[in-house]
């Protein structure tokens, strides 16, 4: 399958690089490309210069697409012209992935209007004003609806990303995928020890 | 304090990544780049490239080295300068921190010989062989022995990174550090449910 990863200025850096670790890895199966509006070099605060291609090459969809989140996305969601293509590369995708604050970008596209949603716990008030006809789960590692996959902050998109391994190859691929990397994999999508009520 | 990542090609994404998310962050305290042999844009296998300065630029040390794994190291290993240069800075700089394969190019400099080291489960008969001296600990999830840190495979990068900021900043500081990323820390050294007799 062919992974495409959303960059944009500002994104956040291990919702980008632990799926692709794991995805990155699993050769034979995924092949990541890097994306963004325009082309070239994106960069974020952490000093990360990344190298990507052009939006307009993904026109058709990809397998997987995900959309990480970062503080880029407070200025990213009223970039009509992207969130179009969001949009479009969205419906047009096999899956959606999105991490933490990736999930306004994609709620802002009226694509998860009654779908079950979740995003980062310390910017969920913010995240709901960008799209308030969807179902938003505070309590959750992650969350599946249909072809649409939304993760918790930062490190809990390793959860999902593991966790969509499993729905596409079975447990025991996920678990492998896991163990390969010496990561402690929260497993179950509903156990959430960051919610406060 | 300035915080200096060695790039190669072929690197292990999370490896770098991993860390630069939690020290990335605190922006008050920590500030990242990223070095290579010559400079410039430098690539691994997940299709990450990663724009670099040149080694020489750091000549004089670094606050925080970073050392990580991956694929690279068993061609760089045999790289005479590249290793006569990570010894230079390593010597230099006030703390030096390896992840996952990484330890193999910090011992192969002699530093680590008489020290407490771990690394990479699957890749641990090889990285022995780099440092015939070192005292290699494969039950750790990372080890300590003065300013070096030594962490086990890939993930286990990030709980070295959460307890090296514990040794600096104290524990409720290492612990908000992973609270605000919503990451799960292993935060005992000692455990490491990796491990397999």
């Amino acid at each position: 399958m062919k992974v495409a990863i959303l960059l944009f200025d500002d994104f956040e850096t291990l919702d980008v690089f632990g799926p692709v670790e794991i995805l990155g890895r699993l050769k034979d199966y995924y092949q990541i490309s890097f994306y963004s509006l325009l082309g070239g070099l994106i960069n974020n605060s952490h000093g990360v210069s990344i190298l990507t291609k052009n939006l307009d090459g993904l026109k058709n969809g990809g397998d997987v697409f995900l959309i990480p989140g970062g503080t880029g996305t407070r200025k990213e969601v009223n970039n009509g012209l992207f969130i179009d293509k969001i949009r479009q590369i969205s419906q047009l995708s096999k899956f959606v992935l999105t991490v933490c604050t990736g999930s306004a970008l994609l709620a802002k596209t009226g694509l998860l209007d009654g779908k079950n949603a979740t995003s980062n716990k310390r910017a969920f008030n913010w995240v709901m004003t960008q799209g308030q006809n969807v179902n938003w789960i505070k309590k959750a590692r992650w969350t599946i609806d249909g072809k649409y996959y939304t993760s918790s902050g930062v490190s809990a998109g390793m959860d999902m990303t593991l966790g969509f391994l499993k729905d596409v190859h079975g447990i025991e691929f996920a678990k492998k995928a896991a163990f390969d990397i010496e990561y402690c994999w929260n497993e179950n999508k509903d156990v959430d020890g960051f919610y406060e009520q």
